[in-house]
């Protein structure tokens, strides 16, 4: 292909390494580039840099946070009886997005996975451990994606748990709301039986 | 929403503004941007940053490059006696990925759009005929998107461009290659009715 351009082609380049862009589109975001602003590009271009440079992993949770200490972590009116465990710091954004869950985190950093080579010790399970001894911990819940290496870690930290009489509960797998039994796989089908609750 | 960083919400805001990604995928954009190296982030940034002030547009056709003629106008073996009208300049780079035209090329920079308040006088209409009269332009293959601006735009540079005395056509508009009647809609059925050719 003849680029005109050896800028373009390099932007273009950049953007289809990012997840989910594809050559078209990172082709369309170049182009759109060029419509916008220098003043707008500059900040996008400086928001990425300030990010890279500012952020920190909250030294109690492991979530991301601009201070030593996550927003969530130094917030006196959570419910610090209540952790809530999470493969990836992204995770706790998708659950504060629902404003429903009151209590803090603990981001895992993964899940177990022989295959890769991730053992238990290269997950953040020590510091939660030691977070559920220092702390009044009534119940822990296990808020991991439902894949055979997600089931096994929760599997892993309940046991583990309960040694220290502390509650553990999962997230319920199941249909999502507003889905059709009709799409839904086998899989998911099972453990919504399975779970299934009085009403 | 309880967002952990400001570092992180400015850079989701700074995302969801680009065409085509909303607030979930500029999220995970900029969670991304944590799991690379700095590098690799400041690459993206420069990239955009390079882009944007160094592209210019070719003083021939109004394509984009990096020089003051671009590529496409100073190759000696592309045939200058054809000359493709488009409309941005991303459509050149869209021909251009066939591989199979070998003629040049001509940006108007938009479409005649009364009600956007849209003129010829605001289009590189005069740059166009200035070519077609300098040069031996033997061939203007009109490609511009088939809506109904586009289409009187064409008609429009027809009227002017056979005046003197140059071929003039339009790409073919019909059913794009691998469809199925069934799924294209009926003004597309019209045209590639209207538009047969003989086997």
């Amino acid at each position: 292909m003849n680029n005109p351009s050896k800028y373009l082609e390099s932007l273009v380049k950049e953007f289809s390494k990012l997840p989910g862009i594809g050559v078209k589109t990172a082709s369309r975001l170049a182009f759109h580039m060029l419509d916008l602003a220098s003043g707008e590009v500059e900040k996008l271009a400086r928001s990425m840099i300030e990010l890279k440079e500012n952020i920190k992993h909250c030294l109690k949770c492991g979530g991301i946070s601009d201070e030593d200490i996550c927003t969530i972590c130094s917030d006196d009116s959570r419910d610090s009886a209540t952790i809530c465990v999470v493969e990836h710091a992204r995770d706790i954004l998708t659950i504060e997005n629902t404003g429903e869950y009151k209590g803090i985190y603990h981001v895992l950093m993964g899940v177990i996975s022989p295959l890769d080579g991730i053992g238990p010790e290269d997950l953040n399970i020590a510091s939660l451990i030691d977070r559920c001894k220092e702390n009044k911990v009534g119940e822990v819940i296990l808020a991991i994606g439902p894949r055979i290496e997600g089931d096994a870690t929760s599997l892993y930290l309940a046991r583990i748990l309960e040694e220290l009489s502390i509650n553990v509960s999962r997230i319920a797998h199941g249909l999502p709301v507003g889905s059709d039994l009709e799409f839904a796989d086998s899989a998911t089908i099972i453990k919504s039986i399975e779970g299934r609750v009085k009403i």
